[in-house]
C-alpha cells in the first residue's frame, strides 16, 4: 500500500461501511468533491462491482429472492467480484497515486455472511488472505444508524437492488453490531460515525477524521 | 461419505477428470446405465454447474473471451458453483445413498486455474477445504489422451461452450500434466483411464476399476 510513505506516493484507499440506508453512496461523492476541490486524483466505487465482470456477479447478488445463495455462496460471490474489481479497478488507480473511496468491502462480506449469515468469520478471514492480500484499507469509516431508521430510509429508495433487504430485522440488528464489534477489534483502521444527523453534519464529520488520519489541511476545503 | 461403511450405507461419490474432448460425459452415460442395471440408484451431474444457481455461474465460465476473468477468480466461481452443487445435489444424493457420478469436481480447478492458469495450489487446497470438507470423492477416474486428439475431438462438437478450448495447445498440454500429477500424488482416489481406445473400450475398462474399487461384482452386467 502507498500510505507507507506518504512523502513519495499518496495513494489511499478508504472504505465505506455500515447497514442498508446508512447514506453510505451519498457520503462517498461529498468526500470525493472535497478531496477534489482540495486537489487530489479521487476514484470512487463500489463493492460488489466496479469492474465491468464484477457487476455481472452483483446481479446475481443483489436481485432475485433471499435464498437464492447460500451464505457461503453469497461470500464466495463476493470475493469473485473483488477480485475482479481489486485487479481493474483498485490496485491500477493505486498504482497511480489516486485516493479510492469504496462503498462496502471486505468489512461488509464479514458482517452480512459470516456475523449475519452463519459462514464462520475464519473462512472469511482467510478468503480475505487469498484474495485481497496487502490492499487493505487504510481508512474504513463505518456509518452507523439505528436498524429502524436505516431500513426506512433504504425502503423509501424503491429500487429493485433489495434482497438484503427483505432478509428481516433480526438479520439487520447483527448487521449493526458486526460492523461496531470490527471497529472496536482494528481502531487503527476504522472509524464509526454517527449518521444519524444531516448529510452536511456527516460529510463535516467525516472530513475532519479524513484529514487528521490522512494528514491533510482541514482548511482544504 | 458413505463409503466408510459400505454394510450400512451404499453411497458412493466418483469423479470424471480430464482434459477437453477426453469422452467423460459419455463415460458418465455408460457408468450410468452399468451401475443402474445392476440395480444401484444414481445420480449423474456435471461441473461447473449441477444445480440451477451453478448452472448461472456456469454460463459466466464457458462463454465470452479467453481472457475474461483471471484465474483466481475463474477459481472463486468454480468454488462458488461447487458450493451449490454440494449444497443442492451431491450431499443430499449421498445422504439417499445414491451413487454420484460427476463430470469434473475440484481437479479440474486445480489443473485448469492452479497448474495452468497459475493461481498457487494451496489457494485450490484451501478452497477446497472451505467448501467441500469431507465431501471428497471416493473414486476419481482420469480419462487421458493426447492434446491433439482431444482438442480435435472438442472442436469437432461445435458447441458454444468453448472457451478454455481456445486457451491454446500449451495451455492444454500443462492440463494433461497437471492430471497425470494429481493421479500420482493420490493413487488411492484416482485412476488413470486410457481415453485413446474405443468408446466400449474405455467403458469396459471403467467398469473393471469400478468393480474392484467398491467391491462390485463385473458380472452384475
Amino acid at each position: 500500500m502507498g500510505s507507507t510513505d506518504k512523502t513519495t506516493n499518496q495513494s489511499t484507499f478508504i472504505t465505506f461501511e455500515g447497514g442498508e440506508g446508512t447514506g453510505k453512496s451519498t457520503q462517498v461523492q461529498r468526500l470525493a468533491e472535497r478531496l477534489k476541490a482540495a486537489g487530489r486524483t479521487v476514484v470512487t466505487t463500489r463493492e460488489p462491482g466496479g469492474a465491468p465482470s464484477a457487476e455481472e456477479i452483483r446481479t446475481l447478488l443483489v436481485t432475485g429472492e433471499p435464498d437464492r445463495w447460500t451464505a457461503l455462496s453469497e461470500a464466495l460471490l463476493n470475493f469473485t467480484a473483488r477480485a475482479e474489481h481489486l485487479e481493474h479497478t483498485i490496485r491500477p488507480a493505486l498504482a497511480r497515486d489516486a485516493i479510492v473511496l469504496c462503498d462496502r468491502f471486505v468489512d461488509s462480506t464479514m458482517a452480512y455472511q459470516a456475523y449475519a449469515g452463519g459462514v464462520p468469520p475464519e473462512t472469511i478471514t482467510t478468503l480475505t488472505r487469498l484474495v485481497v492480500g496487502e490492499t487493505m484499507p487504510d481508512l474504513t469509516l463505518i456509518l452507523d444508524l439505528p436498524v429502524e431508521v436505516g431500513l426506512s430510509r433504504a425502503q423509501g429508495r424503491g429500487d429493485h437492488e433489495n434482497r438484503y433487504e427483505k432478509k428481516g430485522e433480526a438479520y439487520h440488528h447483527k448487521l449493526r453490531d458486526a460492523f461496531l464489534e470490527i471497529a472496536k477489534a482494528e481502531p487503527n483502521r476504522c472509524a464509526v460515525i454517527d449518521a444519524s444527523g444531516t448529510i452536511d453534519d456527516i460529510a463535516d464529520a467525516i472530513w475532519s477524521i479524513v484529514c487528521e488520519r490522512l494528514s491533510l489541511s482541514e482548511n482544504a476545503q
